[in-house]
């Protein structure tokens, strides 16, 4: 039977667009607001959920994040990353010069700032409330209009692709975590995500907490620190690590940290995915 | 003569509150887009600039910090925490059932979408370019409309207020850089901000570089990581600090990083800012 999987629509979306690469056979169910995406598993509505967790360009998806570590019940079991390349999406045959009014979301509007400066030099900008929803803005429009928005969304609601790759900034990639029960078993080449936080204020806190990781020659990938909603004025500190959980000297690092955090999760353990080109 | 402070505009956004808050005698000159609201200092057309860097609710404000890490010739001067109060705009004696459309940015939608779904339960959200731009589209919309946007934006527009505080999390609040060709003197309680890199890649070294800070005692308040842009696949650390670079004791960590550190920038040192009730 195929996974049901949660993911943030509407369809034609980046994140529909991680779902498929992910798992292609995967029953994908949409659901609006990424709150809802990952109550689905925990009510058992789906058996996995997708949610975009950090863009390159906009860093941390909050939301996503802050749900993780407020919810039990829930882990990362694993991860995917997407290139994000948008499209120009109009009629065959435009006129770039004549067009007057682009609309998309206002991320992928200021990400295509240069492009429309030059290319579209007379068209107004327009706000949509995803880069899906400015296609069907677009053909509502009672103007001449365009719309930025994914290579998904053009197979989708069958529209036209007037130009590819028209962001100003290369390199513009969004990691997607897979949110299940359970996170995966040991492959050899994982990633395990954690999160605490401390009830004193003093400094050295939290290197002496880093030192378990450093004196067990644990690679430490990624750290960043959160607004803490249990302690107003204090951080969640939340930290990616090469290994897996269930192996050894992670396993002994992540302990050691239990002893001298307050609030300690483990987030999952999950294979790392391999950054596209 | 007064200050010359270049804000991101429009009019109205909480931009502008935030430069109203910081001083209220500055001249201020509305810009669109972060990247040309600092270009104007370094171009000298004005004096110094306001940008908002971090919001509770969103994150980091990337555009921001990422100037900050590639541009030379910009100090952090000050600091100001501005709380984020959303107002429902609209004509007095407006019936909210029967409301068709509200319009605002999709982050403030977002952020009011219980008060949304209990109060205008019949109300399509539209989206705008900006909280202020959403008053506009409100007044020349065909449908029976109201906005979401700020005080200030009220106040401006001479728009009526239907009801305040319609955020559904407390304590969102936006803190905002004041950026210069120089960064502030030591007032006594002084807040440090500093950005590095590594050229390598190996377990241990941002705990040694931390090492600094905590065998002095010096209190680190918080730790961010983004993308590498000289060293795709890499990471560039944020890190504030308790006190001013001037003073010995942060003066020797400082030096201790460099030592240890590839790409390594000193962002500023300003008064901390008193965070609003």
């Amino acid at each position: 039977m195929a996974v049901r999987l949660a993911f943030l629509g509407p369809e034609g979306t980046y994140t529909e667009q991680a779902a498929v690469d992910y798992d292609p056979t995967a029953e994908r169910i949409p659901f609006s607001g990424i709150p809802r995406v990952v109550r689905a598993v925990l009510n058992g509505e789906t058996d996995e959920a997708i949610a975009p967790i950090e863009n390159s360009m906009e860093g941390m998806v909050t939301f996503t994040v802050d749900l993780l570590i407020d919810e039990s019940g829930l882990k990362i079991k694993n991860e995917v990353i997407v290139p994000i390349h948008h499209c120009l999406l109009g009629d065959p045959g435009t006129d770039l010069e004549s067009v007057e009014v682009v609309y998309s979301h206002p991320q992928a509007l200021a990400q295509c700032r240069d492009y429309l400066t030059c290319r579209l030099p007379n068209a107004e900008r327009i706000a949509s409330l995803s880069t899906a929803g400015a296609v069907s803005d677009m053909r509502s429009s009672r103007y001449s209009a365009v719309a930025i928005s994914s290579r998904r969304a053009a197979e989708i609601f069958d529209a036209n692709i007037i130009e590819r790759d028209i962001e100003d900034i290369r390199n513009n990639r969004t990691r997607f975590v897979i949110l299940a029960s359970e996170d995966h078993e040991p492959t050899g080449n994982d990633r395990t995500s954690i999160c605490f936080d401390y009830d004193l204020d003093a400094p050295g806190l939290l290197y002496d907490t880093l030192g378990e990781f450093a004196t067990r020659e644990i690679n430490m990938i990624k750290i960043e620190s959160r607004p803490n909603r249990r302690n107003p004025g204090r951080y969640v500190f939340l930290i990616d690590i090469d290994g897996h959980r269930e192996t050894p000297p992670v396993r002994a690092a992540l302990d050691g940290m239990q002893a001298r955090t307050s609030m300690f999760k483990i987030l999952g353990s999950y294979p790392r995915a391999t950054p596209p080109d």
